[in-house]
């Protein structure tokens, strides 16, 4: 299927447990993951919580990154969403893996927005113009 | 599978493009159905595009929601991700689906953060202990 995006969800297993609870270290490696992979970073929020966890949001321009941590667990839940065929959001994955100190890791990539609906509902797009469309990108 | 979060990855197609393109709508849309899951909200960030499209995301205390829109193909890629029983990612989803107008519609859910990983790695963590952890939720 061609799609409009790439979705990558990761399962970060063993991690180290400081790194995920420190909010600063968590929001700096979601930011360079994302410059990693060849996003241009728009916006992020991120949230410490008690007694322990930090979840938080980078917003870039094609798309987003998010990470959700369980430091008691050793876990954090991550997922990338690019568009465009520059950014490789397996580079933001192998990023994280490596800063979180993940022994232990999975992931699947999910392709969004299935070009062939949305020809359908373009009034001038065909499936090369929506394989290129991503906002500049 | 019993995990510590749920994922649901949601297409929406054939929605009405000036909603799709109207960010005050759009922020306003996922903010209500977050609260129509019963979330938390805890911040916020959106962006428009040029020439159309607005990307978005929600953190709430049980995770996140998040949302990209392609106007000119009625296309909207969603995702929500929440933790704990209390909140029903799927009623955030059916309003989204509402709210966008969209025609048709498709979703997968992902259990996120396999308990019996993350049991494994806790020093005083059991699968009830787990199954319940989600920061006072």
């Amino acid at each position: 299927m061609k799609a409009l995006g790439r979705h990558v969800l990761g399962e970060f297993y063993h991690c180290n447990p400081e790194v995920l609870n420190d909010l600063a270290k968590i929001e700096n490696i979601m930011k360079e993951a994302a410059l990693e992979s060849g996003a241009t970073i728009l916006g992020s929020f991120f949230h410490p919580f008690q007694p322990h966890g930090v979840s938080g949001v980078v917003v870039i321009a094609e798309s987003h990154l998010s990470i959700h941590t369980w430091p008691e667990y050793g876990y954090a839940a991550v997922d990338v969403f690019t568009c465009g065929k520059v950014v490789d959001p397996w580079k933001a994955l192998r990023y994280l893996k490596e800063s979180l100190q993940a022994e232990n890791f999975s992931a699947m990539e999910v392709r969004r927005g299935n070009l062939e609906e949305v020809a359908a509902v373009s009034e001038s797009g065909t499936l090369s113009q929506a394989d290129k469309a991503c906002y500049g990108f």
